[in-house]
């Protein structure tokens, strides 16, 4: 039974969405994925939204461009945690749109809104939330975490060598 | 049976919604109101949406704020025309959110947005739509526009009179 | 006699501008379109404005760039409802001084605004004033709404496929 | 006779428009004034646009707000030199709307902008450039020019007095 | 024990921070808040940052306005989830420094970002994160969704008695 | 002798500010033009910006990117008309820094601000202000004007043939 | 003889740029301010910059608002550190056009911007360059912000006894 | 001893930091950098800004993109100059994520901001810092301003000839 729910607005959306696929794959947090569009399947929005607590499903991962209405609606069907991914699309005004439409919810509506384009720290999000709860998938994030400082580490002192 | 529909997302948008229900009278067409929130009542704005043609209506006009998705939502639902007013409220980001997450929807559903908080217009749009097909509400928009030449020659001519 | 005028500022922007052209003429709605530009050629800009009714006309789309006033002069002209689409010339401030130019428009002169570049969306917009008085176009409107939800399961099919 | 014709779209716009007139005024340079809409009043601001030069007019200032379409409106019909003034008008997008629609003017139709609701300056320019070709507005300009360097020397000396 | 710690930067952000303690107390969820500041108590962040896991916390919510660096430096040490609310502090522009200063995190970081002033939203945020793990908590969230969901029946009852 | 004295902040903007110097000498106007910055060479500037005037220069235009100073500081020293173009330079935050620092100018010191990158309507603005004490001139321009307009019903006629 | 030098485009900057006065002499370091306008007074703005190094002062604070061309200038004269602080003035595009016009100098004349109205910052700053060189001042800064920290710990103490 | 540090928060922005590290050496003044991520390595970050000041640093310059937390957490910790070179990073809004997470320090805490990817700008801001108290080192700077003025003398040269 999958953990986390990566929904994107759009086909289009996919090689931004799988980054975070790919990150909670690497924290063995199963995830189910699909293509629902606010806009242009709200049946099918509803539903999902509807359903996703029922089947397990404990953090919805919502991305979307232009005036994107996907995350917000999720999460005023849900009582789900929903984290949106504002997506920068072709004719969007620089992102400004999709970033202002995930962010900007009324009170009582939340959206974890992560950077444009953020997917993998939408990933990274939805683990940390599961590893509130769950020790082995925090030791997972600390391990990442450690894996992000040694990194920085390394380019350090390969610069230094250069230099 | 009323032509146009006017919903908006809180009651604390009606002080500017009404200015489209006063001039829509004011060119004798019937119109209903009522509070239909995208996220907070997103069941009754689908049924709303869903029954709008229905029930007769011709244009609906939906006004809301920051994140605003109930115009899009609507459009997504119905295949009436859909104007979407972009208002101003408490914390919005100088009206940038409202007026993004309504204008810039995605190819396929059109939302026909006007100014920031500008519900009039909205109501002329709407009279404009029903003009097009109906000569009497043609004929008292010109008069409207008539009269609003006439309101600039006269301020024309106070300002005049005091120089 | 056409039903929809589609009218731009300049032949650049008619790769743009086609794409309204394109939908109209898949939901059988006779189109005329044109250049004429509020800047360079005034004179036929309002000669066009004031006889569009007259032709039979029932909705006007308008696209232009940068500061981009024709959508907004031709409205001042004709009572008819007319459609802007902000485009994104070469020069422009990332779209934002068309957009500004064409949505915030002062009361009592309404333009019904659309996505920057976003003219297929102002040829379905027009097609759903006109299907609010025509149930044949209505019709149309619907199975085009029902195609984009189908091409979206599609697509969701073909995702999972490849999962 | 008068040089300089100040004009402006709504009669809300007058006082910001006023410092035009009074700054002309110190520079004994004769002004008419009138409100001219491009939206409300399409036909006078055709006409008004098309007969300034032959009344002897030099230079046209038109001060709108919002989406401002006056002053291009009017360079698109005279070939006298124009100055824009945006103004941030009620519900105006913090100014950004004016002054986008006044400044980016596309290719062959020039309008000389000046500074959000810089109306005063707008009056200083058109001054100069009859200065340009009157050498006893040109002085005039130099003494104000003068003025304004003695008043800071001024207001510097205060400082010193009182620390 | 309390499951969610509020921090702020600045006493003066605690009228806006409260919204977030208030909300979480209805849903019966032990807080606890204390002004920690990125950049006049570097010292104390990293302790509160570190230590918050192993106290029990499972979410940390924190705002901050201007060049707002505490939710993202919280999140750099820690493995919980970070929730940041941006504030409109005196000599904001606009608000924009502090929303983009703690939405757009590096990869490896997120912090979930809620709108402009949002502390009630971080506030129900944090529950959805618990109640996703604690059915109790998350029945009053379903509570609480259905009652703004009254209140907006309530209001269009309101309105329709009006009208 | 010059009538209109063309100056840029860096040899980088010649590729814009040439199409000034172009449209000027297609209306028989002589001009001259330089590298002066107001950063890297203020003493050139200042005595350049003194000079002009009894030089028998009638208008500057100032081309420059980023925080561009030169426009307004030239216009600061001389009380000839000064236009300002505003350069989207490398490194530019979307050319908003230049067209800000040009545009804004305080009360009394006027720059007469075109668009971004819009150095050809410099040269028309140029020749529009002494056009307006030269009737030869002013031909060329209303000329200019018709070619305009001719150029736009051209373009109209081809697009009507391929239809 | 004076250290830090603060000047000011216009006296109605002097509440803000007091800031900086004050806080300087908190930590006992010799200024001296004037009003010194790049667009009014450009020859004592010259004449101040020239001079400031042989008359002692070791950085220059400068203050302006709108299209703001003081600390650049200055920095193009000088070879001393200037520091520049944007000012939101009257008519000011909610500050964009200071904080632009001063922060994005071009290559070669740097301006060490603070924030929108950060007068007091400036004034630390300064005295943290001259802290570099001089031991008692560096240690009267590290007091200082041992002084902050103290004030945070006190706020938070006095939250938690509220609480 | 190295005077002036160079940070920067990731490898990739070594191609934009190491113009700092150029301009200084030309300059004669030893520097010394490396990677120091806020976000990945907050640890080695804290150390670096706590010993910068006893290792004998003047200056620290630090450059970082998107939310860019690094120049202001350094300036926290030490009470040394702090230069912040805001990063046009991949998927940055623009750049002005990194520009106000940068620039709109509260009060207190200053870092002095440069224009986007103005590193080369930083480097000369930090020599100017330390000129004020080493007259080499102003010579160094007063040559190189001299310089820059001789390269535009040159290029309006080159333009003359080709003219």
């Amino acid at each position: 039974m999958s953990q986390v729910a990566i929904i994107m607005g759009s086909k289009s959306d996919f090689d931004i969405m799988k980054e975070a696929i790919e990150i909670l794959k690497s924290f063995d947090i199963k995830t189910e994925y699909d293509i629902v569009s606010a806009h242009r399947t709200p049946k099918k929005m509803i539903k999902y939204a509807t359903n996703a607590e029922a089947n397990g499903i404990k953090v919805i991962i919502a991305g979307a461009g232009g005036a994107a209405h996907l995350p917000g609606m999720v999460a005023s069907i849900t009582s789900l945690p929903v984290i949106g991914v504002p997506i920068k699309s072709r004719n969007s005004i620089d992102g400004w749109d999709s970033v202002l439409s995930i962010l900007q919810m009324p009170g009582g509506v939340p959206v974890a809104t992560v950077a444009l384009n953020g997917s993998k720290n939408a990933g990274i999000l939805a683990a940390q939330i599961i590893g509130s709860f769950d020790s082995k998938v925090s030791d997972k994030i600390k391990a990442y975490k450690k894996d992000l400082e040694d990194k920085v580490i390394e380019s350090s002192n390969d610069l230094k060598k250069k230099a």
